[in-house]
């Protein structure tokens, strides 16, 4: 590309998907929650996940299928765990509230957990973690949508799951090792934008209608429907299945609903665990043992010259410093789509800086 | 193979077992347990994870190595959380311990989560599942070695973990779900199994010392060193990576005790968690969930003709079935290597019954 690619502060890109979401009748302190979650998503890299999803998240509360008003209802808690109907309450706020009830759990209970049921969508787990790992605590986050489907079991035709994601934040004492990681082999943000662009994957990630492997994801929108593969592939897909099991029993199973309930729209069912170190070894032995760990990862030369190996979060942490100071760039798209929302709720658009 | 293959009672194996423990100087209690779940690792196919650990662990035993008297130390509890110091005692004896003890804290606080450092070996993950499905709790189970290593980072050569396995029984109204996984593309137990037998993998599942992908386990024993791959190989070991840290964080990070410090030989860093569906949205729905999600994978076409769709741990469940009613098989090698202890220690060989 010999066009210069704009670039945008990130404060200015959160005031605007703040005032977009304010705009569009979301109270303040959630389309603040949400502005912050989606903002970061985009400055980890994680492109798919960003501001990407405004312009849906938007329809959603304009069709009223996202719910802006109130908070969840209490299903069920103990003292170490809490279980909410999430009222299709905007998700990433939904996840940040999880997130403080959790900790304070944790810290009683050495853990809490929080099963959020009919919550909307969540956006990136992985932009959650840092709230977290700063205050020394660890998270697990997993999520599913049992309204859609389009991973098969292993060796199956039908699709029965999502990508069920599952995100895990762990403290050391530099960068927290994060990692984010669909349970299938890749997830349906990327098959549809490369399906768009016409791209392939890089590798036999899908299988179309009638079983045959192939890393071209427009299988995937013909009939008869492929489906994604589970991770592992043709060859350890088993694996990916039974952590895909272990997803939707953490989330649906214990939220005690969704797949054997009527559909409601795009959604998520959350699971979502706090672990505070300090009620077991201890904080600083498992700093102690997680350095180490960090270090004998980066010490291990590289199998390919010249690319040495990183710890999951580490290139995206290194993102977002470089995109804090320069400027964010968001992927092709994403402002042209928010543009007629942009001028529809009467919101200016956040300038732009440009770059080589 | 035209040669008869020998049968063995369940029952008698458990004797047997249990027999060559208690000879080698195990109490009776710790014999049973490390003796029930080698022989459910057998029933159930896991064929690397039984009796042939046997041996071992009789040498264990014999040098000192394996503890056999007294139990766990508590280093930390609080209401939901056990950490406990193993002293290197039975590791399966430890778990099934370890298990009732979490069980009682899920009951009142939701979760119930035990730690334990410095464990021996825990055997075969799966074959502990079912102890906590009868009673309705779904259970985690993770396990990592800092004693030695032998698989590498994503992207490097040199080997800075375990295997790291996660298993996870799940509930239903019929046999659970029970997955159990290595978190790298396949085992230390099938990868020599396989060199001895001069066998290949299925797939490219190791690298050799320089980082060239290989489905021969030979690699693994010759210089340079190779490495087992993280679960995803070559285009998705990325996410095998970080589900790897994530192990190694809940066993060495959470126990405050593992890489940093001195090897003590062959041992586990255990991370067990039951969670109490009734204390999230209700035992009911949960079975309810995750009987919809069992019927939904069984209905999905088969991709291959002639293979139906199985869930996880089902294959091992009609294995134990078959192999209670007709007895259990052992892989080649396994009695011929328990003979000599038989004799030592003066414990009766348990009849064979042939068949085809």
């Amino acid at each position: 590309m010999t066009q210069s690619t704009p670039r945008y502060a990130a404060a200015d890109l959160l005031a605007f998907a703040r005032a977009l979401l304010v705009g569009a009748g979301m109270p303040e302190e959630k389309a603040q929650g949400v502005a912050e979650i989606l903002v970061e998503g985009d400055l980890l890299g994680h492109t798919t996940h960003g501001l990407q999803l405004l312009p849906s998240y938007l329809r959603e509360v304009e069709s009223g299928s996202m719910r802006v008003v109130g908070g969840p209802e209490v299903i069920a808690e103990t003292a170490a765990t809490l279980t909410w109907h999430g009222r299709r309450l905007p998700g990433p706020w939904l996840v940040l509230q999880a997130m403080e009830a959790a900790a304070a759990k944790a810290r009683e209970c050495g853990t809490g957990t929080v099963v959020i049921r009919q919550s909307h969508h969540i956006a990136c787990l992985a932009a959650f973690h840092r709230r977290a790992t700063e205050q020394g605590l660890m998270m697990i986050l997993a999520s599913s949508d049992a309204n859609s489907a389009s991973v098969a079991p292993f060796g199956g035709l039908d699709a029965v799951f999502t990508p069920n994601p599952i995100s895990i934040g762990i403290p050391t004492s530099g960068d927290p090792i994060v990692t984010d990681i669909s349970t299938s082999a890749t997830t349906n943000g990327l098959t549809k934008r490369l399906h768009e662009e016409r791209g392939r994957l890089p590798a036999a990630w899908v299988i179309d209608g009638h079983g045959r492997p192939s890393d071209d994801p427009a299988v995937l929108f013909q009939e008869p429907k492929g489906t994604i593969l589970p991770l592992g592939g043709l060859d350890s897909g088993h694996k990916g299945y039974g952590l895909t099991l272990t997803v939707e029993a953490l989330t649906g199973g214990l939220a005690g609903f969704g797949r054997a309930d009527p559909k409601q729209g795009w959604g998520a069912t959350v699971f979502l665990q706090i672990l505070d170190p300090q009620a077991f070894g201890g904080r600083a032995d498992f700093v102690r043992q997680m350095d180490e760990v960090a270090r004998q990862c980066h010490a291990s030369r590289p199998a390919r010259a010249g690319e040495p190996v990183r710890l999951p979060g580490e290139k995206g942490f290194a993102t977002a410093r470089q995109q804090q100071a320069e400027g964010v760039t968001l992927h092709a798209g994403i402002m042209e789509a928010l543009l007629p929302w942009a001028e529809k709720l009467k919101v200016g658009m956040p300038p732009a800086g440009a770059s080589g």
